[in-house]
């Protein structure tokens, strides 16, 4: 909903391997990974000799329907969920790309953002290539169709032209390669299933197939799966490891096992750190901004010795065609989301923990909606490091002068959102929750792991 | 979703009386009551001097887009939200229902079940009616009509004639009646806004409007909005207060306030009491099955001094269009909607929460997640009685030879679903978690408040 | 579409009886009558024990798709394509309309309008009818349940009180009715197929089933179709011949034969006739506006000895979801639905028929075309009498002071739409042309063969 | 309707040159070529500095609301209607096909067939290139994207390196190029409008928008619309003129101008010639059938002295969707597109005039309809000759063993089709008919005006 969300993840890639009914599997898959992306989905099969598409804009149940489904025969697949972002929501741009050639097609799919995007459209544009849409997609096709050697050779050649956050899957029609940027920046895992083997985004689409095992790729790594057989390699060994920190703290799903560290987990971990630094504040209960902050309050909540509340409803009915509310509605909006559940808040001194603050409207307009319930005070701590920068690796934190903790003072922000107290976590508290995973915390930092090419200016403006 | 839900509620009434933009205001509190019928939505509107129809399958925010509800104008309406059960999806009988006469039309908006319906429809038949549809609407439209007298004592005598559960609302050009029956089975309240009234069955609709005070219908009361007026009347001295419980215990949002009792505080309470007969027993964590369980699980937790967890994650895109899972996936169906989250529950011993128990095949299919997913012992903890009866007033719980409770002792029951230990709450306990509000609890005990007319049969089966 | 039609009809109807696959048949049926009514589209089916219905708005061939048909079962049916004018667009007005009762269901369609239809709304309210809709086919419904005795004897009596013009058939679970108004109005047939009966507004519909022989209903016959037996019988001797001239010369196919003349035949005539009369007019060339008026224009040149040309034509996508023009193209709307063909035009003396003038502005923007693209003379002569006043019996041609030919003379009419020269037919000529058929000429000549109650006034004003 | 038709063509272009409102311009252009294609459609439209897409499946007045259509800013479009064969329906074959480069954007519609396709394909494949559909305009673009120099140039070196029947317009940001193939096989017209130019490829359009004038291409031209100012060039002197007989005898609307004949006035001549051969023939009546073999009727009609008659009359209903008949429909599904007018055909002897006959079931099928309703004798005559091989030039006439005048003689033929008498046109009679204007007539006599390059094979089969 354009109207509340502040973060967006872009997407979500699912695959699968020498499995029966593979795009069936590919749709349950990419159900599992919906919260990655809403906006449009898409799947390709082979059955061994040709590669089918099938992509539509919207939700995985609604683009496919069972006719859609059934008429997808084979055993390989890729799938994926998007999210667009403003200026790319032409079907175009819609995955997976195929490429249709006289010797094979090729599908792709892909969750990330690579930073030397531009120089490496000039480039190929310069050589003849045409592009019909704006997706990095298009730009890896293209240059794994221009590489010599086997497939797997340019792919491997690919990996090492861009640069940047990327986790992307290669389709033949008898192979799938997986790779994985060599920041580790996105996630990407893989697990044996019954009968073959399934790729994803994130380990919550395993279960569903009712399996606990899985493998993370490593930063630089590819994997092929090949007759049968799974093979790992390094395209690169210039490696380091800086997954995104927000995927921790927001995107991913609770479910889901990050570098070995279940979300969930870490979340509540964050909660308990908060609440540890909390010593003398004296408060009646405990609340999140639900979903994504319920778990790190309960961390809190456990640590403090304070009662976990349902302070906050939301309306599970929320979606895109959500008509713009009349001006008297607007600067309550936020009402059509959440609704503070006013014989809890009443009377009540709160902490309310949230995830992060990015332009802080949502924040402040919570904070007045708990108080107009009732409640008398709002202790607001926030379960992540204060966003200072803007993401160049596949989400939409939106420009450095929209985010409000690039303005303002900490304090100056708490008087803005008219919190009684405002907290932030550290960037070594970060960590703590992980336990040492290599973090990329560039929105919080402004240190890239990688050379920015062109969004340099962009930065530096 | 057919596939998983064993109870549904059947509609949600909403009104706005001398309200601006009254289809506006209609259309944020169908959203706020959604959870009580997704299957389809209709507003009529009048502008003092016609009624004007708008309504269709689907969700509030898909069967009215901008320029629909835009074009209508007025500052009375009605709307309402469906659930329809199997036999009855046709449009006809989609709400409100209309009636257009020659001095004036009719809009009617009803929420619950009316147990002398089919005595009433052969009556009116025979005396020359024709129902174009099967909803409870229509007769209570061809009953107005018949009466003599004000529009004022025709509702009356009709409420006076129906037998059963029920709330609803009639609006003609400038008055709108609110109705509830007489033993209050169904909810219904009022509450003044800005520049009017709204009426809703659950007070969770005003705080969209910033409206945090509602007065409750009493049983057997109307309640005439006339001229700017808000007129109480009994039209019926032959009441008792008979509160739907699994108004409390499922299906209620949260933040609704039902009799002057919060749900989510309703639903904490139930979870402590449970907590207290568990004395002996050790557990690790304390989870609920989301989201109708959570506030239970979360008063076990506390009162048992139990770390509450995330143990079970809701897949939030489950909708009406799923395909059903292939054979294989058959049997795991219920992981398309709920996931275990294998790094919490692992090497646990877990004390779950649910609100009820119907049909069983939903509790078995968690338990057996559960357990795949690592739990070493699993124990359950319902918060409500053992079902044993079907429910006349309104919702939808399967008949009596679905109801697994009434097939089945606890232990047989225990037995079947996996558990390692299972236990219900008793009526006293329900009572005492309500704090003395007169309920209904028929379908745990058989107690009817009302005759059953036909559907005596159907119970003597 | 709106921009360009001036007449409209409003209805067609279907039935079959003890035919396989009743539901399919009667969609094909309803497919040959779609000029009738191009706005919504229902059929009613009966298995001998329910009946089911489906309806919805848009063409047949868009409203019922292959699954939806399949699911009814049943070897009678009755269907209906409507024409809705501007109020009566709801839902509830599609047809058939059912009422479900205790001991049965009846599903009507009706084509035609009911002149003393307020009055007897009226004396239903009052007697405790309601109405959920505006069609004259609920208005049936209601008397016939109100009636006593059989269900033909009700339908009988029903038929006698209702005044107007009117073709209906009424179905229960295994019997259908067909009733015609006793002045004839509108047409009704039905004839013998392979393995029962079909009944049809127009007989075009029965050639697809490869019958070319058809039974007329007579004025003030009912005819019962049951066990399999067909009867006829008089509801009412009171009767009088009073077919509608407009059917003949515009909206029947011209594969229709409607009281024994062919349409097709009979446009011709009308041709012949205007011809006859222009004997000492020297033109190059007769054409005729499409399609309407093609066969009068063939008769036209065949008598006159003038080469008949394709002058004009007609784009056969204008649909209604055509985009309105923007203003520099509004009054050249004519241009996107009928084009002139300069190369046959230019230079030439025209002879243009149309079928009839009603407000006039199209007949003027088509002469205007033909000018524009080199016409020299364009003569317009008009294949049916100056329409002079409203029609009550189910036409839509507009009020009074719309109809331009009340308003001026026929040379001042000429010099409006810009001819060279300008001519009608007489209502002898009319006459001649059916061959001495009872017409019903009311919008001609104001002599309605009706009493027009409640009409009369809005004729008076 | 696959049903039905026999004969297809793929597309219709038009583009808009610096003239107000492009896309709505182009929208009715295209509403006007509708007849050449009705399975998708869309508009590219630039502003000077972006180029906006739009396009989906369906009529043009589907694809396009007004709310998409007012969002396309600009004064220069290009659009284009398609008929899409059976393997290529997905989405990435709708044309206009955009590519976005860093250095501006070009956009294309084309109409026609390469014939070195799949060798261009290959070629451009070796060289890097990946294609993400199936389509010629694909190939065309990255042909212009290879070559070296300025726009101009590198559209004239690409239509130096394609062979075959093309038509296509390529736009960027303020500039238009439209470019007709070396044998002048598909035809392409532009014209001055008030305020700018538009493009075409039928006369038809510009009639919408009151233009009378208009310019064809040449074989061979490149005509350049840039900076306000049309510049006609060769690309190439190696040209003759092949202006496929298909689009006078069936596909062009009867009101276009192709190469300075009028499609109607063509037609009719081609009855007339048809006529002159049958001077012995005795009969009662003339018919076409409709629409294309009207103006042959007449033409027919006239010359022989025998009136014109409609004997058949078409359901203008029949769409796309139409639900394929039962066994027992089947073999007369003919009946739901074509109606004999029984009391115009009844106790006659009838000539029947057709375009062409392709696989020779319809016009079998027409004959028994005929006969079936009372016609006595039934002599055809087709205003083409036989048709005897494939079309490799955008026409999809089926292949060489569906096509029944491969396989029989003309007395075998009228046999099959019963038929009294069956009669075709000489190729010497068709370039009568077109008055010396040089004719492609390869699916008659097999000499196509180009090599055949991978098609030769499928022919030699
Ligand atoms: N099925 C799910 N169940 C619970 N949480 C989920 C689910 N899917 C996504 N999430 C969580 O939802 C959060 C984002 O949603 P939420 O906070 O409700 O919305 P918003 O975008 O408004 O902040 C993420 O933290 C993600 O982990
Ligand atoms: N917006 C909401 N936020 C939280 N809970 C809600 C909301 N809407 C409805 N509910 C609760 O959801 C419960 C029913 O949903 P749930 O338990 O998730 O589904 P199921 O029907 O599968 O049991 C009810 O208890 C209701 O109180
Ligand atoms: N399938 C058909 N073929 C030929 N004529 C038809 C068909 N269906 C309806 N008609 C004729 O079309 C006429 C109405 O259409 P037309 O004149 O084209 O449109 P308009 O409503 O613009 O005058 C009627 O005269 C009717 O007889
Ligand atoms: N708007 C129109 N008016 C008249 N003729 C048209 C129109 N559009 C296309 N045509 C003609 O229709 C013919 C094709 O349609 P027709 O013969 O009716 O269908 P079929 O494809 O069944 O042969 C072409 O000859 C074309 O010239
Ligand atoms: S900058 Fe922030 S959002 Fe982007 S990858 Fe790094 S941690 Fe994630
Ligand atoms: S029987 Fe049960 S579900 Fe029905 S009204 Fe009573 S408590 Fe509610
Ligand atoms: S008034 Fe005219 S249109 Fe109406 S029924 Fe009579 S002839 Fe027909
Ligand atoms: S082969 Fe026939 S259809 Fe094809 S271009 Fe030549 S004349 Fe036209
Ligand atoms: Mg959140
Ligand atoms: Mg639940
Ligand atoms: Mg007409
Ligand atoms: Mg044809």
């Amino acid at each position: 909903s354009v109207m509340f969300d502040e973060i967006h993840e872009e997407c979500g890639v699912f695959g699968a391997y020498r499995v029966d009914n593979a795009a069936s599997i590919t749709y349950y898959g990419l159900h599992s990974l919906q919260h990655r992306g809403q906006e449009a989905s898409g799947i390709a099969v082979s059955d061994g000799e040709n590669i089918t598409l099938q992509k539509g804009k919207g939700l995985t149940v609604d683009v496919f329907q069972k006719e859609k489904l059934d008429s997808m025969v084979g055993r390989l697949a890729v799938g994926h969920v998007r999210y667009s972002t403003a200026g790319g929501q032409e079907n175009e741009n819609i995955q997976p790309i195929v490429s249709k050639g006289h010797n094979g097609s090729l599908a792709i799919v892909h969750n990330g953002q690579i930073v030397n995007e531009k120089e490496l459209r000039i480039e190929l544009e310069n050589e003849g290539a045409i592009f019909q849409g704006t997706s990095d997609s298009e730009i890896i096709l293209h240059l794994i169709q221009k590489q010599k050697g086997t497939l797997k050779e340019r792919v491997m050649k690919t990996a090492n032209r861009i640069e940047g956050a990327f986790s992307f899957l290669v389709m033949n029609e008898d192979t799938i390669y997986a790779v994985r940027d060599r920041h580790g920046l996105r996630p990407l895992s893989y697990a044996k299933s019954k009968d073959g083997y399934v790729i994803s985004s994130e380990t919550c689409a395993f279960e569903v197939m009712g399996i606990y095992e899985s493998v993370d790729l490593k930063p630089g790594e590819i994997v092929e799966f090949h007759k049968g057989i799974v093979k790992h390699e390094f395209y690169s060994t210039d490696t380091d490891h800086h997954m995104c920190a927000m995927e921790y703290i927001y995107f991913a799903r609770p479910d889901s096992v990050v570098e070995g560290i279940n979300v969930h987990a870490f979340r509540k971990a964050t909660g308990s750190i908060l609440a540890r630094e909390d010593k003398d504040l004296k408060a009646d209960i405990v609340i999140g901004v639900p979903d994504s902050s319920l778990s790190a309050a309960i961390g809190y909540a456990e640590e403090a010795g304070i009662p976990f509340e349902t302070g906050l409803v939301k309306n599970r009915y929320v979606g895109r065609t959500f008509i713009q509310p009349t001006q008297a509605m607007r600067d309550r909006s936020v009402r059509l989301k959440l609704s503070p559940v006013s014989s809890v808040v009443k009377g009540k001194s709160i902490v309310m923990i949230d995830d992060s603050i990015v332009r802080g409207t949502t924040s402040r307009r919570i904070v007045q909606l708990l108080k107009d319930a009732g409640a008398t005070q709002v202790h607001v701590r926030i379960a992540s490091p204060v966003i200072t920068s803007p993401c160049f690796y596949g989400v939409d934190t939106s420009t450095k002068d929209q985010l409000i903790g690039a303005r303002m003072s900490v304090e100056e922000l708490r008087e803005y959102i008219c919190a009684d107290s405002l907290r932030f976590m550290t960037e070594e508290e970060m960590k703590e929750a992980t336990h040492g995973v290599g973090l990329c915390l560039a929105c919080f930092n402004g240190e890239y792991c990688t050379k920015l090419f062109s969004y340099q200016e962009e930065l530096d403006k």
